[in-house]
């Protein structure tokens, strides 16, 4: 039993919750959490805007936590070893997903870190919204010492969503990528795409986030709103990481993209409203693709590559009995870029 | 000049047209047509359908025959050869996609084989429901001496729209490939997947086609109004070509594509509605693509396919008189697989 926070219906605020913990299995990682990013999915499940929420839910995927104590089959993990956990403790490590490394990707759906089931015991599982977490070795993640530890937990999940499609794409210095929407992921997309060498764009609706995008890894920025600027970006970019979370015509994104350019999809996973059009596609033999997060080789590579370029994702820090505050300035938008909570706010396990 | 089937508005039939051809430029191909195919476009141009037909119109760019004479500049054909000419005569040859060989996707717009304008002497083309045509040696194609040549001419349009992206993505044996639709360009996707050694299956929602499908090369047919055999296909494919050029529900077959699957639209080129849902190629890394007709050398490449695996288009042969009862059974999809003119039925030049 450890301390979190828990929202008890879709209609409530999060509060004080005794989390139940398992006692180690031979794999298991028992971890003290330090921090936990806030993620706009935990809002939405704490909602229940996606129709599947289980109560009480302690959400948090983006944890950062030093190693406690260890189950007695982990070598890999040792007490005081910083460490991370992201969207997924589990999968069926049998399926071809799961068996080439992309285990959030697992055909017979992989383990959330909350809101799902244990597969071994059945119990519910709850997230990093709390003092202390137990998960298998094998979903456990090994933080660089030189990343900042305050900033290093939306990378397991924002910033793991934008790494991945670029690196699945091989996106380098040859390439022209675009990101439209400036928000957590669009921020570290930028900083992503700009690491890995390639000639970065941003495209926003407000002239006013240019010096901030510059600072952030943009070459250029283009005003979606402004019809001169569109225009000028016919056939223009390799990729266009859109990140925009709310409704919106992928259309002119579309007609910005080059010759077997990509459109990667990372905000709005619904039904795509306004309409794609299909003959966009075909005239340019292009393609729209979308992704999950990574498995957890390459959220690894991620850390460490994070580490090596000096890259965070920009964070607010905020206590855990904020969260309902945070909450709601996320739901208007009013974050840059993430929040993070600092679990010594909630006191003594 | 020379005798042609022209469509002189959008509401009326096609008519014979003296049809006027430039005398030779050093780089052209003067060609005597034997046969020329029936594609749907033909019919959807003459209607003015897309909105921007130019009368008189006259149709055609599924084009075999033999070369009747060559420009000063010519090094590559010689009076005798048989040859063909697909959907473009013409391109920038400058931009990148010229440059790479990639002349479909011209970003100055390739120059289509009728209802476009020459880029040098500013004169409207025409295609090959005629006896006759000029066109630039570069984009004049070699027809293998093994190939059939009276259903050699839908390989040029049907067949390059198939055989490019099952190429551009590598299809190979070890992949499973779904063809949806079985019209002129599903029978030939099920021909060229089958014989690059892909595992081939069919959905279609006539079970009487099975028998067909196996024939053309499916080792499986799903019925794809069967609520149970669709269930079965989830994660099933690498990819699904898709045909069907009506609206239709793209889900589905989203659904039956495994992790990193492409859907290969080359059917509905518009609007996609009902929508696509971004959040099933998300939770597959799955790709919607599409792709228009491969380039001059692509197109060759795929000719010489053709002669190497008898791949041949099941076509059935017309007399120009009879396009107008033609474009009637295509407009009412009564065609097994696609109509070819005999231009002997044109009598003498
Ligand atoms: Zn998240
Ligand atoms: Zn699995
Ligand atoms: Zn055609
Ligand atoms: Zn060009």
């Amino acid at each position: 039993m450890t301390k979190g926070y828990a929202a008890l219906a879709s209609d409530g605020d999060l509060e004080l919750f005794d989390v139940p913990r398992r006692d180690l299995r031979p794999d298991d990682v028992s971890i003290d959490i330090l921090y936990c990013g806030v993620c706009h999915s935990d809002l939405h499940e704490a909602r229940n805007d996606w129709g599947f929420s289980n109560y009480p839910m302690v959400p948090g995927h983006e944890i950062v936590g030093r190693v406690q104590s260890v189950g007695s089959g982990v070598t890999s993990f040792k007490p005081g070893d910083l460490v991370g956990v992201g969207c997924y403790v589990d999968s069926c490590r049998e399926c071809r997903p799961c068996e080439i490394g992309e285990e959030s990707y697992c055909e017979n759906w992989p383990t959330a870190t909350y809101g799902s089931v244990d597969r071994h015991d059945g119990m519910p599982t709850y997230g990093g919204y709390s003092k202390h977490i137990v998960v298998s070795d094998k979903f456990v993640l090994r933080v660089p010492a030189s990343l900042d530890l305050k900033s290093a937990g939306p990378l397991l999940c924002a910033g793991i969503t934008t790494y991945a499609p670029l690196r699945h794409w091989k996106v380098g210095p040859e390439h022209k990528v675009a990101v439209a929407g400036l928000g957590g992921l669009g921020h570290l997309a930028l900083k992503f795409a700009k690491a890995m060498g390639a000639e970065v764009t941003l495209f926003t609706r407000s002239p006013d986030k240019a010096e901030e995008a510059r600072r952030l890894g943009a070459d250029h920025i283009v005003i979606s709103t402004d019809e001169a600027q569109m225009a000028a970006t016919a056939n223009a970019f390799d990729f266009v990481i859109d990140t925009i979370p709310s409704a919106h015509d992928l259309n002119p994104y579309i007609t910005s993209l080059r010759l077997d350019g990509k459109l990667i999809l990372l905000g709005m996973l619904e039904p795509i409203d306004p309409p794609l059009h299909g003959g966009l596609l075909m005239l340019g033999r292009k393609a729209v693709v979308s992704s999950n997060v990574g498995g957890i080789r390459e959220t690894q590579d991620m850390l460490d590559f994070c580490a090596e370029h000096g890259i965070t994702c920009d964070v607010e820090m905020i206590a855990m009995q904020d969260i309902n505050v945070a909450f709601e300035r996320l739901r208007r938008g009013d974050v840059h870029y993430r929040f993070v909570i600092d679990m010594a706010t909630l006191g003594e396990k």
